[in-house]
């Protein structure tokens, strides 16, 4: 047998139904992986080995008809989010020593009524809000950025410490550590998922998301949340063949690096190979306002949600949040309104543009991670995608100048996560298997 | 001396800064009220009568130069809101035992901060989404509602047990029994204070709100959160003769009972008789779906919202909340985003009307609160400001046919929170000397 660490929770699952895996030995294999590669990737804020095996053994003694769809798949949770059994800690100085907060965010209720192993929680920037890195490093090389702000969550999925992971997204928080970590993440259509119990920053973003390796995970997962389009999603798979695929440069392209540009090329080469009628989709000209509006917005909600934190101890915590709460840039209520409207204006545009194709790819990353931990790397490619509020996918494959993965990122409307995960499915599979990009383990 | 449980938060603050009132003697007053009131209008799920006077004496012990804006004053909160040293019980069955969270919720963080004392949780409804009422009694007569899902807020607030407390608006909760109750209720700009720690049911429209008696502690309060508007508010009382003042019946006028009709009427007369220049406003045919939207978005966020819930135990949940996550009404997600985008263009409208004029009075209620405590009544006039996401001041002052209070509701565009209290001020106090309607205590 494979070790299960090596496992997607689909293929996991399957064992665990049949009796040939018991959860604890899915979490003792899990753990022997942490063992040799926390020290090196540094993945996890927290994670008790005995209370994890604790948790395995009363998992494995649940009746098999009362077991849940996630019935003993180790899920990490990104530290910004409520877990009634472990603290909670934000990466911030105020909260270091703060105890266990006894109450389970919204997901994590979810993911227990499922039968999931809440394993973690996983590293983080400050309250989710910074590009300050450290000291959690890529899977695929530590020296590396993880990205951020769901820097742990990506890294311990993309290095095979857990199958699962949850994290958030207000700016590029999922798709750009999924891309620098060669593996799949899925931020859904803003409110498909409750945000109760989840830090907050700017209510018009903050989303959650999925880490995984493979669609069939997210599949699963999407499953559990009662994710649901309006259309029905075929039960066979998507064809590529005939299939409308639009890519999009976005008003940032020119932050592409070497990587990224390669792999916006090979994609299209790949698809066409395949069939699919690709076109290329310039954004209507208000569109190039989305990340000023974007960052207008954050300003403004910060401002808020930093509020009590920085009246509570503002000496410690990222010099920004202060920035934020005292409107420094001089943000107007004028202006952040106009971002507000602006933005919903260009929402219901999109879903027309979007309709009009099976899916529209993007750049999910400007490259694959660059030298260094100290900034999670740059965001820009994220902005619009996430204040559109649509369900927005990295799909793995390819790879850049140093050998480190480089993902693209898959969209469409507001409301076809399914559909969206249906298309990616077959676009995972033509771009990992001919995108170049190979994990050593595999 | 008045005995202190009389006192607004700004009168009491003004004797506990010169030292002729200690934060024990002002919390022991309003206990002494509560232990004679409590019995016959229930508005507290959870108060400690040793924990308040121990918190209460440190509050006395803290140095002048470090006590903040507000400096012992008692604080009610609603019990959807997470106190880090109370229980939270969101009147559902599933939490009933739960312990206490040890976290508190944003603006929980910005009171203390402030040097507030916070007295206990207030009785809601279940997760603060249902109509059904009980055990809490209205301040004036207990045998009818004291409206929700702020139910306990409002009524400890009207009945003199603490000055201010925290509600949250989804529907027509700080609002309706604000104007029940007969005091004033502010449910803040969407967005102008943190939602985290909040129990979550709909992320468009769930907004926190004040309680209090007086305008001057609503004014206390947006400081202490640091509201802001851009333009500035002058620092004179805003003046009546000359204002402009648009009376607005909404498109469910036909709801209005003879208290509201009668209000709405004699508002109009007191107001001309100071000189305001008074006009009716029509709102544009547009506006006539935003009733119907409110209810939609509301049934696709409450979808998400309680599904945590629901899968972890929905037998000890409201049947509507189960409705919900089932989707019964088969709301499509084409309908959920055709209501988000039809509010948003709505709100951009709103505002530039709403512009031309000081401000728009238009009922809070149908009418005087109902007998009986099975249902916290009607919140139809509610639903369309609290969709536009401005700010809402339920100013009282009238009555009803049977001798209950009646209050009239003051709108105004986005962010425009401090223009509303500058006027509300001066509105409220015409109202409260001339419409007719006295507390039998004052």
């Amino acid at each position: 047998m494979t070790e299960p660490w090596k496992l997607t929770a689909t293929e996991a699952s399957k064992l665990l139904r049949k009796g040939d895996l018991t959860v604890e030995e899915y979490a003792k294999s899990l753990l022997s992986r942490i063992e040799v590669r926390d020290p090196i990737i540094k993945a996890w804020a927290y994670l008790d080995r005995d209370f994890i095996l604790d948790q395995a053994r009363t998992l494995d003694s649940v009746p098999e008809s009362d077991r849940g769809p996630l019935h003993g798949i180790p899920i990490g949770i990104k530290d910004v989010i409520l877990t009634k059994d472990m603290p909670t800690h934000y990466n911030s100085r105020i909260y270091a020593s703060h105890p266990i907060m006894s109450v389970d965010a919204a997901p994590v209720i979810t993911l227990r009524a499922a039968g999931a192993l809440i394993f973690g929680k996983t590293a983080t920037t400050e309250f989710a809000a910074t590009m300050e890195g450290g000291p959690c490093g890529n899977a695929h090389d530590p020296a590396r950025t993880p990205g951020g702000s769901s820097s742990g969550s990506a890294a311990a999925v993309g290095d095979f410490q857990v199958p699962i992971s949850l994290g958030t997204q207000t700016f590029g928080s999922v798709i750009r550590p999924a891309g620098f970590n060669g593996i799949y993440g899925l931020k859904v259509t803003w409110g498909a998922i409750s945000r109760e119990g989840l830090a907050q920053y700017s209510m018009t973003t903050d989303t959650l998301g999925f880490f995984t390796r493979s669609v069939a995970d997210l599949e699963l997962l999407s499953q559990v949340f009662q994710l649901a389009d309006d259309a029905p999603v075929p039960s066979s798979p998507f064809s590529l063949e005939g299939a409308k695929i639009a890519f999009c440069k976005t008003p940032v392209w020119a932050k592409a690096g070497p990587g990224t540009i390669a792999a916006y090329a090979r994609s299209q080469d790949i698809l066409k190979s395949k069939g699919a009628l690709v076109s290329e989709l310039e954004l209507p000209k208000e569109f190039e306002r989305l990340p000023e509006w974007h960052g207008k917005i954050l300003a403004g909600e910060g401002r808020t949600s930093f509020l009590g934190n920085y009246l509570l101890a503002k000496d410690k915590m990222a010099t920004s949040f202060a920035a934020m709460v005292e409107n420094k840039t001089q943000l107007s209520r004028k202006a952040q309104l106009e971002a507000y409207d602006g933005c919903a204006r260009c929402r219901w545009i999109w879903d027309e543009i979007a309709e009009e194709y099976d899916v529209i790819i993007t750049p999910s990353t400007v490259d694959e991670a660059p030298l260094g931990l100290s900034s999670t790397g740059d965001a820009s490619f994220n902005a619009i995608w996430t204040i559109l509020q649509g369900p927005v996918l990295n799909v793995p494959g390819f790879k850049g100048e140093n050998g480190m993965p480089v993902g693209l990122t898959l969209v469409t409307a507001r409301y076809r996560d399914l559909h969206l995960l249906h298309v990616g499915k077959a676009v995972g599979a033509v771009f990992t298997a001919e995108g170049g990009y190979k994990h050593k383990l595999l």
